[in-house]
């Protein structure tokens, strides 16, 4: 249920079309309403007080507790529907059910593309770039986020320093972008570039690619967490999905 | 030189009251100029392009290069000036030649407070809020960076998750800030419970506040990575400035 | 055996009914002996000294060691009698010759439920917290443990500061629960928000749950060990079972 | 305002000697009622709600601000005080006004030892055991916050098990405790070995005691967190404080 | 070569039996003699400096490489042969042509045990203990290497400190041992205990066992590093192999 | 296009055979030209600029993904050719399209060896030192960029300390080299030694070969970076590639 | 009380000049005997049992309670004494009470050297081997220590492996000692050389000496834990007194 | 003694002008030749074999150990003289002696610059850019150095990529640079920028400059470890030194 529905109800009511019983309990249901399944405590009420339907993390879940979440959620909110980290194997327990759901490989993501209610406001994009090819899934994962959170996003992949006329050709969606991600890894120096080019603010996700010394991701976290560039906010290692949130809360401001 | 002074000499030239070669030289001198001392490079451009003057970082440079940075760029560019991470005895220094200068003792910065055009809208305001006393000096760092920035602040100080009740007594601030900033060592759980509270933008700020497996700031750091709420980006530890930066960016936007 | 078989051995000892040599020759046998396999030295006196017999740990172990072990401490001791981190492989091997034998695939772990005498007592309840669903597994092996050892259990699982209404929800629950344990991974902020509410001690359970920066449950282990609420106690990451014993000795006070 | 002293007031409620605005206010004022000093919160109702006054972290506060939040506490309460962490410099600032608080050097506290009302069980007695005498500040901060929270208390310091005797030399102080801390630097192997030797729960804090790779405190950190012993909680590397709340906590269930 | 081999060759020389070019050419080829196969370069003469043959290191060969190296050594020494950490594959491609060869699954080694010239010395025992039975394959890697470098060994398997009487029951064993191994995981609190009961050297080997936070062995090294009992050397994370060499260097002293 | 191809035409420009719009053309195409395939922009100029073209990067591609690319700078380019830390897989699947393709199984490395204009000065040898034959696979891939870079490479593998003759056999090699790559695991010890040898630059490449402690090549990365013999440059563990490139750059100065 | 005394003690009884109940009283008060003062639980027995009175780590240490300690241990043994990492301003305050103790500055060691028992056999030599200058501190711990312990001890100091042939320009020293103590900060090479070298076990000690990568110590302490060489063991990071004592107790088997 | 007065030795020899056994006689003393004062083995002969007298590092080092080997390179050789990381105490201490030496306050280097015969290549300079003003003394121990050993060097400090506009202004210097030092904290992102826009070899200096998260030159030195652009050498942190002598060595080839 999102504001809009809500508003609608309101509407009516005033109109006297319907009851203030239905208004409270409106409320009551989607609010700070939860639903427990011992495993798991669906929050419906995070559509009304965030915009955005509660996003079910994949990992450690089994197919079966997925599938019952996520179509609970299918069926008591009207925005979006986002299942993040999933495999191809709980995608497949759960379409039967939910035939709207597609899954994006590269992202790693389960989704339900449905609310025509947003709208992409196009002149406050979100820039996605990336330091190489290899980055590209992490950036898929926070594009398609932002998208179905209702942005205009653009991309500019493998544009890293190592050749850094590839960015400078870039240069006006860099300079028009209303928030930039910067995913990157090994060095993760690419955060710091495009944080010098703007004076919007920059997500910088730090990516576990890389040789030996990169630790994972830690070379890239700790570099993006240094940037001598102001005004650039760090997420978690590979976090795609943590950047396209942040970026579209920032957008919608 | 800011935006609107260069628009009222492009508005002159427009009516014939300035000459052509007089734009090219504004431009050339504010736009890409810098000047070098050897030991520095001082970007006078960065107002134009960013809308605030360089900031100088003073940690590693002597009195004496402190002084001739931050004089230049008093005499050439027209909005606030920021020292930060300064001495008191870098401050005691240049005092003399620049008596608008104040020191914040709390927030280790030197600064000039003489933007008049600057407009805080009070709709948009930035709130910071900290876990515990100790906490404070890493948030009057970035309090008083926003407030030079041209942003309405507000401040919501020892409101740690260990008394909750102190933090729920100000949901009201919580809820209708445009931006937070959450500044906290020992185990940062603050910006998650803040981060669940809004659905704005939050900033994390670990501080190296604590005993020792916090490793002087590396356990909130990590927490804050792995905030389980969504809409967190996290700064360097202790890097109030920063944080104040990334906040009025999002805040303008 | 149990101290109460000893007493009743001990009373009818009074009561004329058994020689003395039969007493010490129980205390022999069971207060400090041990059997040695040549790659184990089962401790019989375990269950006279601490109430519980020897808990087998069963990685590194063949499936044949494990048998043997866990056959013998079957014969030798009446209490309940648990295989911690086994795999269904272990438990497959061993089920024939020890029908009683359970396996819980969640909690990884074999386990005899035998000891009708304990009492559990339901004004000292241990309640179980999770963060989030991804947790459950290593609740689970808390859970179980505690259980075993004669404890009356409560749980309250996927309830993460993200929507925290959903932790106060169960407010009651909390307030009256003798300990409590935790178990959360990402920032592990649970352990706070919930050591603020309670009076009582909490058993903080890191767990490897996360992204990148997680490092395998690093961050929710420096967060708990850094909690700002009083009365935390931090087991190993992802020791469900170290949790439940600690609780039940709390709880036994 | 203890329990002891509210329900005082509400036995004189019942009896008609104070009128039912007086219960209101008191409920209002000490339950959940926090003072304000835009640095610092106080927290009035900790005492009511969890037994024991707040008490005050004395790092990155300065002198003034000690000396306000102490004092306000010395006021509004009936309770022990505590200002942890506390230098002489902070002691001398505040003894004026609070004649009757004392500086334990050793354990680097403040402390107002006032409540006549607590009865301490000797049948529930906490141990303190420490590897070496470098230990024993650490060792006496949780002695002296376990003492002032109304526990009896008895130590056994400098019994690493370099000279195991030493510690077997103990070993009725050690099997009669119902709560015993454990304090070791360097390797930590002391938490282990009393963590066999008894069946009640154990509280091990590392401290930053040791050569090189001890690195201030992880390697014994490290070493409590992963000992084979069952029934070891661990707090902070020299977190005394926190093992003595905890201590008193599991002590008074 | 052995030096027995070298010492016939010079006895014969003097009694006029061999040319003295004959000791020339002996010498020059064994020892400081190498082969060249590209990727390997194997020292011959380590037996002549050192007394026991090349040990071969497995990991990262091609099983044709290790077979070719193994092979050579085979034929130009008169020792016992090992390579360490090798794969069952890597046995059974050269078990054909060194009928002589056996695989220890435990120890994962691949040896010759053929030198009779070996006098173990039961007057100086190297005793290896382990914490637990998931320690005793790395002991078996140290038992197995001992033994074929010549020394008289014995076993104490599964003595861990959490009941600790296991192992005051092979007291004699410990101080009547010339040299003790000591292997254990979790946090090694046993090469502690074990060195303040003994006179002699002890050899620490921390093995990967344990939950989350020994991060594979660290909380093990750093504790035996940190050791406060004197006398003890620690090697390498499940180095079996490097303490049953260290061992027997010091037992041939 | 290299330099030789443009400076031909830029001669034939000089003799007016070719139009000048040719030579902007051909500036404007190669120099600093891209093309962009949405998940990459290969970067054609880097032949003109560094004289060799692009190497890709070949983990997190698919194999449809490095066809294109590897095709497309085939055709756009002159020079030999690698994509580093190629699979099998990713081989078989564009081998068909470029015929001359080879894969390296040991150096993991797709090439085209083509380029017959390169000179390989036999008076500056790069030299590549192993320090064990597990060492090799990262040796060889240095070994194979410096070759197709155009340099005359030799080789010495398995020479470690532990046995230093082997070393000092080749004296005459090592002092005599123009470049010295040093690949070594475990604690990488052999760089500081041949850096003490030799007056040339030494390139110190640690490799994740050794038991526990080494932290998959972080003990020989820190042993390297701190490498009490002067003149030695470090790269990523297990980086051969960046080695050779390395060594290629600084013998052709 | 050493073996000697006791001995003699012993042989007197036999003769009839001493009365049983003195050698029961001095297996008493020796043997297990400890004595108490509440910081402090001294260990006169360790003299009887390991050959040598305790050692006093003075660190964390009052100089009081060092003055009591350190005199009891001198009037209640005959053996030599040891402090160590003494400062001079402890050693100050007990000198007047024992004027035969010692300050050696570099060592930081208050020491007696008394017992003139001892039998240095100079064919069982400790050599000490040193990468620096920078380190001979630690090595003169180290040496001092194995020197009052009863050992032959000769030095080589500043021979690291940048200039091999000084180490090599002590290559009989290297070859006849019994023990080898390396002592090397920054890559710690220095251990694996010699390791190569000597037949006999080395024990290697780490020092913080470095730049900002050794992480004081951590850099060397790695390297020698990995050492490609057999037969190294190695003591904490900057610790020559347990080298010492190791190198003692292998050097009297 | 340098090669030049070697060759001119040789050279007389060859006119008969010396006797062959000076010729030994020099090589003898020379070549190999260490002076040995217990706590130091200088190594005259590195002059001869490297080209440059040895170096000494100053930490550590009494200042009349300093002064000793300082004074005893100043007179057995003819080269410039370095004492890196020296302090004004040991520079004061031994200037009397050796009045040529000069100190440089930001470099923290005792040198002596007195070599006439080095030839400094134009055409072959070192530049040496730095991030910041922070970074430019361990900028300058490089620069120094290089000088020192004979380099063209050149200088571009503070040209970080916050404004890379800086870096670009400088183009020239470097596309003509024959070696680049790249000295940056913080992110060090600047290695992997300039690394892109030469062909030439790069050494990378990650300097201890930074916030909280650089961990004192963590972040940097993983950042530059893991650089995008290939052709980077890294040494360790702050280490200005070890570039100035690797650029000179690659300078030099």
């Amino acid at each position: 249920m999102t504001d809009k529905i809500f508003l609608e109800l309101l509407r009516r009511y005033k109109a006297g079309e319907v009851a203030e019983e239905k208004i409270l309990d409106a409320l009551k249901k989607f609010s700070l309403a939860t639903e427990s399944f011992g495993f798991a405590n669906i929050d419906y009420g995070r559509e009304l007080r965030q915009g955005f339907p509660e996003v079910v993390y994949s990992p450690g879940k089994t197919k079966e507790q997925l599938k019952i979440i996520f179509k609970k959620l299918y069926e008591r909110s009207a925005g979006n529907l986002i299942a993040s980290r999933a495999s191809r194997e709980q995608f497949e327990f759960l379409r039967d059910e939910i035939p709207e759901a597609i899954f994006d490989e590269a992202a790693r993501m389960i989704y339900v593309d449905r609310d025509k209610t947003l709208k992409r406001d196009e002149q406050k994009k979100i820039l996605i770039v990336t330091a190489g090819t290899s980055d590209v899934p992490v950036a898929e994962e926070a594009r398609l986020t932002a998208y179905l959170w209702g942005n205009a996003v653009d991309t500019c992949y493998d544009c890293g320093v190592a050749g850094i006329h590839r960015l400078f050709a870039h240069i006006d969606k860099i300079t028009s972008a209303n928030v930039i991600i910067v995913v990157a890894g090994m060095e993760g120096a690419l955060a710091s570039v495009v944080g010098g080019l703007t004076s919007r603010p920059v997500i910088a996700v730090p990516t576990s690619i890389g040789y030996g010394a990169s630790f994972k991701g830690l070379a890239a976290l700790l570099a993006m967490l240094n940037s001598c560039a102001t005004g650039v906010g760090v997420v978690n290692i590979d976090n795609g999905f943590g950047a396209g949130v942040l970026a579209s809360k920032i957008n919608h401001g």
